[in-house]
């Protein structure tokens, strides 16, 4: 079966690859495009990233990930906005060296409620206050930051940012362009909004103001697992209709890649290209791009 | 310490105790009102269990449960139907034999997506027909059905209904009266909705229409343990700050009882006087109820 051509891989979902396997991994599925992590090319430093990259003859679709900027005023949260500057500066260089049609998006998680902290809306307001401070830098990199709302569930220790409509009352409060429009942008992903009731017009309010920077699906199944964060599926093996949101985002004007970022166990500790395969087979049964 | 004079301890937070050792635990503890569960009456018969009831001299706050009514049209739906009859039933005999002050609410779970079905807004559509099938019924025995909204996390496998703005969505079309307002209202509970970033004005929309037919309160834990559904914890072991919603509920209008729900292994496996210690001394010091 061949790959769709906007299907992106996101590294995430063969965690245990090296960038090199990743990427070799990616091609060889005939998967024309690979959202990346900071983790494993760091673990081979940024030029050898960068020339990887350029020999894959890949496109980059996205780098995870920005964000956690949720610490009070003060030594952690400099450190946090000093390692979001970093992480623009490589998504620039990443997606420089990817083949034609890359896009240079970093996603940002927003972070949880710090350590003993109950003040909900004050890390929410944290969080557009570090957006702003990041987004000079991100505009002049040519780099959009894409605000993923996270699933509800992740609400007190991950990302305070629940929703797309949340996301997007932040991302619309900055004015400036990237390449793909706006520099601040949202991340759909389907696994943390499927359950929303208001998922649908949220993705055409993203789509008026050209915000949509980045879409990833995958599935959401049941029982959760021990560990929530691993309760991510395969395309068909949960609950959630990608037809309507990917019409959507469709409508919406997107037109950049698809990523399939899955954390879970079982897909992890599959050989790599076993994956890549149900990938490309799965995301062409279920996710209805056209 | 005494109780506050609105608390009411659900039954559910001490699971294993039978209702005549929920009543009279609940009493030794000075509280005044309790939440009943339908198990633990069908374990007695519902006329004993009035008759215990009766004798308590408590207060009766809610009969945890109705709902569960997406199954599609067809047997499993009619049978959803009459059994949610007879809890409407037993709410209305239930709280006539409480205390003065009693509130005859059924608290209705709206239920998950039948199997093998993806069609999120086709199951909350059956909710909100489900509900005016009822209606008539609820209204004519006096009893207030109180739509659940369920975190997000249970959207697939327990309950499409996840935001208080979509519950009052299907409360406020129906417009017949029970005993407190409208015949269907919507319960405010703080784990399910603490994360909504709409909570508060949400509160606000149900107060304005009369709507909140109960509030219930409980903590948000982390990590959550491996079954999802006992997550919950007492309040100051976690994260949520009660005091903006339970302000914003007071502002509302609501002047009914207040119910600590706890579902968790840990507090269940404590012996029963224990626990409704620990829930008057937790109430008084986090829920912020004047």
């Amino acid at each position: 079966m061949s790959a769709h051509p906007r299907l992106s891989l996101n590294q995430a979902t063969i965690k245990y690859a090296s960038l090199a396997d990743a990427l070799q991994t990616t091609a060889a599925a005939g998967i024309g495009s690979i959202g990346l992590w900071r983790e494993p090319v760091a673990d081979v430093g940024l030029d050898q990233a960068v020339r990887l990259v350029a020999d894959s003859g890949l496109r980059v679709s996205s780098l995870c990930r920005g964000g956690f900027f949720t610490p009070l005023p003060g030594a952690a949260r400099d450190a946090a906005l000093d390692d979001n500057r970093r992480a623009i500066e490589e998504t620039a260089a990443l997606a420089d060296a990817g083949a034609p049609g890359s896009r240079a998006v970093l996603v940002l998680v927003a972070g949880g409620l710090p350590d003993g902290s109950r003040d909900l809306i004050g890390a929410r307001e944290r969080v557009r206050d570090a957006v702003g401070a990041l987004e000079a830098d991100a505009a002049s990199a040519g780099v959009t930051l894409a605000i993923e709302p996270l699933h509800p569930m992740y609400a007190a220790d991950r990302a305070v940012i629940s929703t797309l409509g949340q996301a997007l009352d932040i991302a619309e409060q900055f004015t400036s362009t990237a390449q793909y429009g706006p520099t601040v942008g949202v991340e759909v992903d389907t696994f943390h909004i499927w359950w929303d009731p208001q998922v649908l017009e949220q993705i055409a309010r993203a789509g008026r103001t050209g915000r949509i920077a980045s879409y990833q699906v995958c599935d959401w199944v049941t029982p959760l697992p021990a560990d929530v964060l691993l309760g991510r599926g395969m395309m068909g093996d949960g609950h959630i209709d990608f037809g309507p949101m990917t019409n959507a985002v469709a409508r919406a004007g997107y037109t950049g890649d698809v990523e399939v970022e899955i954390f879970n166990q079982q897909i992890w500790d599959a050989p790599f290209d076993e994956v890549a395969a149900r990938v490309v087979a799965s995301f062409a049964e279920h996710v209805a791009l056209r």
